[in-house]
């Protein structure tokens, strides 16, 4: 371990530490009056329980998963340490969603009691809760990366196994005569498995969370607003605590999960295209093996630090304004980022990295900002596409549904031409054009400067919902109509600094899954390689390899399989992913086909749980007596048992399709058609995903600003167009566009750590 | 010139002989009362209107484009009968367009007089119309095509000129010492084109028409069914006229234009792919490279004339019922599909075609009947995914929106997977796996098999529009609610046999773009030849090479560039179509979003144009005294005019988007980006125009669901919200979805076309 490395563990346990201290700080608040105690506390029950559900079902697909994997190890097609690794991912991944949760649902009621003595105070709760979140993300990710590493460079790997050998169970884990640079490769592919475990479980978060929240959310508007005609949140709807429930399962949870994905991923698919350096680039740049590997978890550390030191930046009077909380806010994570760059040119300077890499990384962080703006100016009523569907709302629900799926197809434009650019310029930056590996490498190492912030820029993503259910609280406990207006103002201004965060996710989400599917192809590479060396001609069916260039001991009792010597020559030929191989071609197609499935699929999901849904919020209302003079109370427990059954069902049908495609496609069409398959994911479904999550935004704010008192105003046709615009937009952009960035990772992820039997398949 | 191909010239003759015949003998039937001769006046000055000004509008852009190719042609980028062939393109299916339109506005009111005998007259006369349509766009396309080969290979390359070269305007334009491949492949890829003229007349018909036929719809229904609340083609409606000349101007010339051009690009293109096969190939299966050439015209020849024979095929008796009807119209397109296959049969017994070639054509025929099959699963009011549309509107216009989207969204699995398991199918039917070329060859073929029969299938898709038109008059013109109630049967009757034809289009678009993107690459391959030939390591610039085999002489007063060894050499390093090269991922992601883009142009545009006819049938409502009431006249002559100044000026842009994005990208990006452009644009278009197409087709088979009377029938709120539904699913299902076929041909045509230009600057 070099002297550097320990910032990385020191960095994750500080990450944790610190979220334990604002946690604590947080608790102090007072949770106000009964009422709101009591509210929360329905919340936080609801939000719970579903929780638990969730993981009991998630845990059965993982305990499944597991058994494939171990068996996969077993016939080493797979190595042993991979089952462990997607186990850890998997639970780490859902240890932060539920810590997350758990302070979004304690602090809800003390945003509300805080709003209700200043604007400022509000936002102290509720930011420093949306830290604990973006901390405990980022601590655990990367300790669970640091003591992967650590443990598999250490204790696996040590000198004395790298020259001996070193067995368990029977297998040989580590070959005699293992050079540093194999030992490298191995156990960054390995910890990709980890990276399996998070995208799986955030794919279930996504997805669950998102059909629970919507389904709450349109069987509350539905049957609450537009028939009985009561306000918002009003505790009078049955369905309003699901409502408020669904905000934390979905965009607390469910992001938190998503981005402690997308966080880990980049990390580790950097980590193994700097395994996979070749000598030569190396030698050229006078970078060791271990300095490319490690890199992007310093930074990774580096940037944690940074956030905490941003966190603290944000800093206002009491007295503060709307404005002065805006421009504090855009300190702490403008500070972090001009911090983290520094720190980097730093690295570039000792060497650590190349002025390549950087640049590559300023290239991301720049792509990262203009999608951003390019999400607010398409999606903010301040400008003219969402003031345009408003307009059109005069003439009713459909010309709206029209404007606004024009507007959310033509905003795609700006965000894929910059991913292109910045995919490109990081390309051309860190690989100067010729540098290939090292080119992959500076696409990788964009994202993972784009998310090294995410401690501070999480937080200032999650602390929007926490204030919009403190406004739900208020509400609910009857608070003065200022809370409710000072919640709104801390949750606008939520929205508006996560629009750079918003922007950083779907660029990073973009770069990385690159990176994974380059990631994918050294793996097919290495496979092949481990399966061609093995018997000079012929593959030993069964027999795990675990180096590419040690010939392993033939297993008795194992069929020896002849491959012709043309498909181990040529491995160009083999796995040549031109056009012109119609399996590379299929793979296309099924891609783009995946991204509209799936969104079909959870579309769909929403439908029929937002159905079940207005059933019962109809019933209740129907044979409740006197709920809507205030003398009877609703049942809020049957509307969340509702919700949280929905989801569940409904999730696990689209999550299991994402995993079991690549597998499938995997067998009938080889390697070449696995990357036709993400391929077609990445680009499809990252414009699709554009598309939905815009065009969805777009409504909601072109809905409230005829809330505003525009074209009629409230009660309007114009607003009741504007509402079926919201409503429609709702599973676009809070269920299946965000779930689609999941979806590519998802399937990449389950590529490469298929790619050993995808391999053996092809030979065979 | 072979024996057989004069079966070429003779059957494309032969189509428009017959076609002037039933046109004849439709126009001998009576246009029934003056009031329907009035109406039919209307629309057909109506239309015609509308077609000259959008001529005059393409007249313009074909004359820019003319220059700017004769330029290229000048600088030697490309050949002196490109411009030329590009006109003819353009102006024949400019003219089928006219044709078929004209045909059309004739028979509206001589089906409804047929329909107010019997049903089976109504038939006789709206589909021989439709066979009109239908002939005249495959006599126009084969007779073009067969002019120009009989031109080219008869004039042009005679023996004489081959031997000894021949000089025009001081260009050589046959090289001394030509061999007869060398003239194949110069004349097929002179002629796609011709398939790159065809594709911009068909863009700007599709969207020009797609555009106007649902501002006038849109715009008749908001104001007229919605707010004035008087039925569907009521004569008091101002919109009403202008809504009927849409339908002929839409589905009529647009969909004849855009049918002429994969008719004739799905053979152009094969031609090419057919000069294109190595040697080796031929002598393996002991085709000559001239039957290559020729057979994707030879069976398009036996197509027309079997076409003329099914169309015979449907005869009825006077008392036919709907069921006789159908079966009759089956008999006709089913029994022209097998004689096709059996003649085909005779081709591959006397060796003029592979049995594997036959093979690609059944799994193309195959896959185009499931394709159609799907669609109408998913689109029928038949089956569960349309009746569960209907059954969401109980629930108001959002939940219908959403369900349709996820309906549209999830029914693009099976055209997809069908396309996927077709492509591989062909290309290993016809090439066994390892003969590329054959392969690919195999792949255009079915493309060509597909659409062998589209003179009678275009006739069973062009009479649903002619019959919808006889009801529009027969309701203006107060004929008996039965003359309606069959008109509305043909219309349905339409629907049905249309589904097939649907599949076949869509199909044979796929396939023929996967076709032209092979062209393309073989382009690519030509004209790097050419240049690398040219000065052995120096690339004459300016200098019009003809020939990839013969080194030219070096014109004088032109400047020699340099091109470096390596990339000379090394032609796949230059062109390596990989994923691993960024700017073919880049590529990629640009086609995807292409599709995006240009279907929120189209629905952006429908949106405006149809925000002009609401305000214009609004004031006419205002100030014209009396209409409703019946005492006034309405203007439809302005409400015409609106719709055709709407299309002309917002078809433009959309239009020189496809044509100038694949000419940027290929100046800056190159081969490689243009490669990831057009699959990009292939499989995520694909999937977006069958999503678009089927859940616009479900929305509006769910409103008239409704309509017969479930959920409440007319006037409940479902049928409102079905009525927001179809709406919404107009522009989905007759501007953007329908273009996006049309717009992923014409970027590849446009590629093809600036190979030259595109390979020339990335060597610079």
């Amino acid at each position: 371990m070099n002297s550097i490395f320990i910032l990385v563990p020191i960095a994750s346990i500080l990450a944790l530490v610190f979220a334990w201290i604002f946690f604590k700080s947080m608790m102090k608040n007072s949770e106000g009056t009964d009422r709101m105690k009591e509210i929360a506390q329905y919340v936080r029950d609801g939000a719970m329980a579903y929780l638990k559900r969730q993981y009991k079902v998630v845990g059965i697909v993982f305990v499944v998963l597991f058994i494939l994997l171990s068996i996969m190890a077993f016939f080493k097609v797979q190595n042993p340490f991979v089952p462990i690794a997607f186990i850890t991912g998997g639970f780490f991944s859902g240890l932060c969603g539920f810590l997350g949760m758990k302070t979004a649902t304690f602090a809800s009621a003390r945003t509300a009691h805080g709003a209700s003595q200043s604007l400022n105070k509000g936002l102290q709760v509720a930011f420093r809760s949306g830290a604990v979140m973006g901390l405990v993300v980022v601590g655990f990710a990367l300790l669970d990366i640091a003591a992967w590493y650590l443990f598999l460079s250490e204790i696996v790997f040590t000198p004395e196994h790298m020259t001996s050998g070193l067995h368990f169970l029977g297998l040989e884990f580590v070959h005699a005569g293992t050079t540093e640079h194999q030992k490298l490769v191995e156990i960054t592919t390995t910890m990709l498995t980890f990276g399996m475990g998070a995208s799986t479980q955030a794919l279930f978060a996504r997805v669950g969370g998102g059909i629970y929240t919507k389904a709450a959310d349109v069987g509350a508007d539905l049957v609450g607003k537009v028939e009985a005609g009561i306000p918002e949140d009003d505790p009078r709807n049955p369905a309003t605590i699901a409502d408020n429930v669904g905000d934390n399962v979905g965009d607390v949870a469910g992001m938190g999960a998503d981005l402690y994905e997308s966080y880990a991923g980049s990390i580790l698919a950097t980590a193994a295209l700097g395994a996979a350096l070749p000598a030569i680039a190396l030698e050229k740049t006078g970078i060791t093996a271990i300095q490319a590997v490690t890199a992007p978890m310093i930074v990774a550390a580096m940037g944690i630090i940074l956030s905490i030191v941003g966190i603290y930046m944000v800093r206002t009077k009491e007295s503060a304004t709307q404005k002065n909380l805006l421009n504090a806010l855009l300190l702490g994570t403008g500070g972090s980022s001009v911090l983290i760059l520094l720190a980097m040119v730093g690295l570039a300077y000792t060497g650590w990295i190349t002025w390549g890499v950087f640049g590559a990384v300023v290239i991301g962080l720049a792509a990262g900002v203009i999608i951003g703006q390019a999400t607010e100016y398409y999606t903010s009523d301040e400008y003219g596409p969402t003031k345009g569907i408003a307009k059109q709302a005069q003439q009713g629900p459909a010309t709206t549904i029209i404007d606004g799926i024009a507007v959310g197809m033509g905003s795609t434009w700006i965000p894929v031409v910059t991913i292109v650019l910045g995919i490109m310029g990081a390309f051309w930056a860190a690989g100067g054009g010729s540098e290939f590996a090292m080119g992959v490498y500076g696409i990788g190492f964009a994202a993972v400067g784009m998310l090294s912030t995410l401690g501070i820029t999480l937080a200032t993503d999650a602390f929007g919902p926490i204030a919009d259910n403190a406004g739900g609280n208020a509400e609910m406990s009857e608070l003065p109509k200022e809370v409710r207006e000072r919640t709104d103002a801390l949750d606008m201004l939520g929205n508006t600094t996560a629009a750079t965060g918003k922007g950083f996710a779907i660029g990073s989400a973009a770069l990385t899954a690159m990176a994974l599917i380059s990631a994918y192809m050294e793996e097919v590479r290495l496979w092949f390689g481990k399966i061609a060396k093995a018997g000079e001609g012929f593959i030993t069916k069964g027999e795990y390899i675990f180096y590419n260039d040690v010939a392993p001991a033939v297993h008795d009792g194992m069929k020896a399989v002849k491959i012709s010597a043309a498909s181990v020559k040529d491995f160009s030929a083999a796995y040549d992913i031109t056009l012109f191989n119609p399996l590379f071609l299929g793979g296309l197609f099924l891609g783009s086909m995946m991204a509209f499935l799936f969104s079909a699929m959870t579309m769909k999901a929403v439908g029929r749980a937002a159905g079940a849904m207005v059933e019962e919020v109809r019933r209740q209302f129907r044979e409740i007596k006197g709920i809507l003079d205030g003398t009877g109370t609703p049942e809020y427990a049957k509307c969340v048992e509702i919700s949280t059954k929905g989801a569940q069902r409904e999730m696990l049908v689209p999550s299991l399709v994402a995993i079991i495609v690549p597998v499938i496609v995997g067998a009938a069409m080889g390697v070449a058609g696995v990357i036709g398959l993400l391929a077609g994911g990445l680009t499809a479904g990252f414009t699709l995903a554009v598309f939905m999550n815009n065009a969805g935004g777009a409504w909601d704010n072109a809905k409230k600003f005829i809330e505003k008192g525009n074209y009629g105003g409230k009660g309007s046709e114009a607003h009741k167009a504007g509402v079926v615009g919201d409503t429609v937009g709702d599973p676009f952009k809070d269920t299946s566009g965000p779930s689609l960035n999941i979806l590519i990772k998802l399937m990449t992820m389950v590529s490469v750590v298929m790619a050993g039997l995808t391999v053996t398949l092809s030979l065979l």
